[in-house]
């Protein structure tokens, strides 16, 4: 079992990485909260896999332990379905004193979270992720989000989580494009800070294909890491944290003009390219380290283009984007491999021609 | 021109109390933000009284200003309208640098405050408000809320405004009935920590009643000092915080059984008296002091009984209310004038017979 600690100006917490939920109870306990009752809100893809499990372990000590589940996926993530989980907290009569689990992966920790944060004006939640992108990526930072109007996240509140467990042994059930897409996050990590990161990626990927328990702790463990260092230094993105923004400006672009058809691994890792051309054009990166990355992210069969789109239209798109702020585009770019920063002034002929190589 | 400060752990703001609107300009200018638009949300009664003075004062150094209104009232007070501020926002391309100015009365101020709290996981607010109300209790604090399935701020956040601009000449247009109603929290503010506070009330009624603006100064400046230090100390109500909802445990549940028919405050009179039966069955508050009280409220033409109610439907209705925890009702009670405590072990008995005296 591995640890790791975030801590921001308002809330300190673990993440607790295991291969099983055995650890689950314990780490509820050393909370040292007060607990009236337990909700767990999942979907329903993950309701019948790991619910039943997540109650077993609990139920004796929390005997007032409920449970709700949407429809999987983005579609369900809207203000009805946070009105759905609204009305079962009240008829659950949810107090201020009860614990919302977000069992489930990026969809489900978005949403329950925010459930949680405007629920009574916040109750309490830990995130149980089971899906590699939200192990990885959106359990840990206090991120809760809601899409409204094909905006995605453009609702939502920091709200720290209470505690992250992380079972790893949720990935076997998690189907490969979804695992791939979550791949798309831990790249991502490796290219924005940490080279050799980005090459232990490269050099287990038999092992991370496999699935390799011991690999995928290593993976997980070193994400979080990541993660959580730079959530730690700037919660409310107003600083370093942009940086995980690598990829999403296009990203979030092309995900709307497809109607969030292709997964969020997905759009991302059209986006790094995106980025990667903008790079190139600015003098700061080699045609061959594209390549490089191209080749990894087509191991794990991400996209490196997007067939059937305009690249005036992803450029018109990127306005829409809550990332963008005065009218500015804000690109993360690279000078390398695991080296970023943040940069609001790219021409717009830059942009284009990068949109033109991968459309 | 008046000035305090709020002080909570996780911002540091100003109230200001004014007869205009001269200083707004300034003190938007003195809160040194980047500031890229501003949104005025505010109700169809508000609107054309005010937005346009507000929108003249800012226009020269804040061009790109807009106004949204939505229709006045509790009943405006929920997930849709929240939508349709939330589609004015993305319209208006409002970015995380814009400042949305809540202009209007209590709905207004909780609803522009939890959508400035939950658009783009929360940009700035600040609180102009035109009501009693809203001036001497609920634009102080940073409690957000929308009213859900009947259940009054059931859904909302803490969210600290960046300012509080009081204009105490907006009270002339305010109804009459709407004024008495804010007359309920000032007077609660006397009952619950200062006796010379109640009696100075009781000393200035008339001039109150006249609306002599130095007096409404006085009395907006007494009743937010009272708040602010209480929000100072216990900004998520985890302890003192808890003494503003003296009425409001019986209050909400008249509210919700009453279909919101009643104002906020005629249903906090209620339940102040209320409250009073219950300390006075405990031995700590005298009949005389009940009719002093209710002498008081009737001359501000507030309830202190409501007609139609069951005191049994009353009674499982205070169950709903989210300041109940593990099934317990949780009253403020007083032992005098001046002096309040929480108290949530009130037998059943004594609540029934209170709920029988005032139904």
């Amino acid at each position: 079992m591995n640890q790791l600690i975030v801590n921001t100006k308002n809330k300190k917490y673990k993440i607790v990485i295991n291969s099983n939920f055995d650890g689950l109870y314990q780490e509820i306990t050393k909370l040292n909260i007060p607990i009236s009752k337990i909700a767990i809100i999942t979907d329903d893809i993950v309701d019948p896999l790991y619910s039943g499990q997540v109650i077993d372990h609990l139920k004796k000590s929390y005997p007032e332990i409920s449970s709700f589940s949407f429809i999987h996926g983005e579609k369900s993530k809207n203000l009805n379905t946070i009105s759905d989980i609204y009305a079962f907290m009240i008829d659950q009569k949810l107090d201020r004193k009860s614990l919302v689990i977000a069992l489930g992966g990026g969809v489900v920790g978005d949403m329950a979270g925010f459930a949680a944060a405007t629920y009574m004006r916040g109750i309490k939640f830990i995130q149980v992720p089971t899906s590699l992108l939200s192990q990885v990526d959106s359990s840990v930072g206090g991120k809760t989000g809601v899409d409204f109007n094909g905006y995605k996240n453009i609702v939502g509140a920091f709200y720290q989580p209470e505690l992250v467990y992380i079972n790893t042994s949720t990935l076997i059930t998690l189907p490969n494009k979804e695992f791939n897409s979550g791949m798309a996050e831990v790249i991502k990590h490796g290219l924005i800070l940490d080279q050799n990161y980005y090459n232990e990626i490269k050099n287990n990927i038999d092992k991370i294909l496999d699935l390799d328990d011991e690999q995928l702790q290593i993976l997980i463990y070193n994400s979080c890491k990541i993660k959580s260092q730079i959530v730690s230094e700037d919660e409310k993105e107003e600083g370093c944290r942009a940086l995980l923004n690598f990829g999403h400006t296009v990203g979030h672009a092309v995900e709307r003009l497809k109607n969030f058809e292709l997964l969020h691994g997905e759009c991302i890792s059209i986006g790094f390219i995106a980025a990667l051309y903008i790079s190139n054009q600015l003098g700061e990166i080699t045609e061959s380290t594209i390549d490089n990355v191209k080749k990894l992210l087509e191991t794990f069969e991400l996209p490196t283009s997007v067939a059937g789109l305009d690249p005036t239209d992803i450029y018109h798109e990127m306005f829409h984007d809550k990332k963008t702020s005065n009218n500015q585009l804000n690109f993360i770019l690279l000078t390398d491999i695991g080296n970023s920063y943040i940069d609001n002034l790219v021409e717009k002929e830059t942009v284009m021609n990068a949109l033109q190589k991968i459309t």
